[in-house]
């Protein structure tokens, strides 16, 4: 059976899809997302939410970006602050700011039907000062994760998967359901 | 008979009683509030919660402070920002920007037992370089009014509510609960 993954975000479906690697329906629903500054809190009552919509399995990706300079503003509001200007505007905001670290942390909350089981994948780096590379979107172009001398948007969607807070959160997410398929037959 | 104010900020038990000037019950509530970027939204869902946990007419207050130069962000989750790092990060945040416009918008959201009405106040303003005056809090010394030269802070209490963006919401509140008073007997 396939899994449903509710989010309305174009690019998170195929990030998903690549990463996962099993066939997902999407689930197109009005989410109440609480404001709060516990990503794992947000996810885990948007799983709920997502579930008593849809009456079946179903999972959400939440995503929060913390900045350093700003004690971790704005973290579960990062999306929020994309919507309104953008990189261009993150880069004017931190203009001057010596302390460039930040960090990105992926939750996804799956509820089973019984309850909520979160999956919780974190990378850390530096934001740079002009947007590098053609592909990806959100922050993937001015971020480059510590290690690594390219941002997200640089290294093309493909590897992005392989490193990315979303593909470590998503990995442990297929562990997790790998773990709970039924025992074959003999 | 008492309204109840559902709040947990002293701040604002003080401002809204000094400028409402009736009796109020302080009700300490656990309120969810949504992450939606309409203020009117979030602040009437918090009024529904509030009856819902207490059963009795109650009033919530939400303020959203948008900064010109960051369309508008961080808008609804501008107390979070404040939490985050207060006006120093703000100010930090806004350097070098010449764009200094900001509109502080306050929603009073009053659930009187059968439904939720909204009344609204905003102020305009500039953000200045260096935080001035002593008195006030969240961004009240960083703000100088349209048609001020003073913030907030330099202003005093009794100054600024009677011309706040609460203090203009809250005039339409008292105006309404006015209208609504029963008849006296003749």
């Amino acid at each position: 059976m396939a899994i449903h993954f509710a989010t309305g975000n174009e690019n998170k479906i195929r990030e998903v899809s690549n990463i996962l690697g099993i066939p997902l329906e999407i689930a197109r629903l009005e989410l109440d997302e609480i404001q709060d500054v516990d990503i794992e809190k947000v996810a885990r009552r948007k799983a709920e939410h997502a579930f008593q919509l849809l009456g079946k399995p179903v999972f959400i990706d939440d995503v929060g970006v913390y900045f350093s300079a700003w004690n971790g503003f704005p973290g579960t509001f990062s999306k929020f602050l994309q919507d309104a200007g953008g990189n261009g505007i993150i880069l004017r905001m931190l203009s001057g700011e010596r302390d460039r670290k930040v960090m990105a942390r992926c939750v996804i909350a799956f509820h089973d039907g019984e309850k909520v089981h979160t999956f919780i994948g974190e990378m850390n780096g530096v934001v740079i000062e002009k947007p590098k590379g053609e592909t990806g979107w959100g922050y993937d172009p001015i971020i480059i994760p510590t290690g690594e001398s390219r941002t997200y948007a640089e290294m093309g969607e493909e590897e992005k998967n392989k490193i990315s807070h979303r593909a470590l959160a998503l990995k442990k997410f297929k562990e997790f359901l790998n773990s709970k398929e039924p025992p074959k037959k003999i």
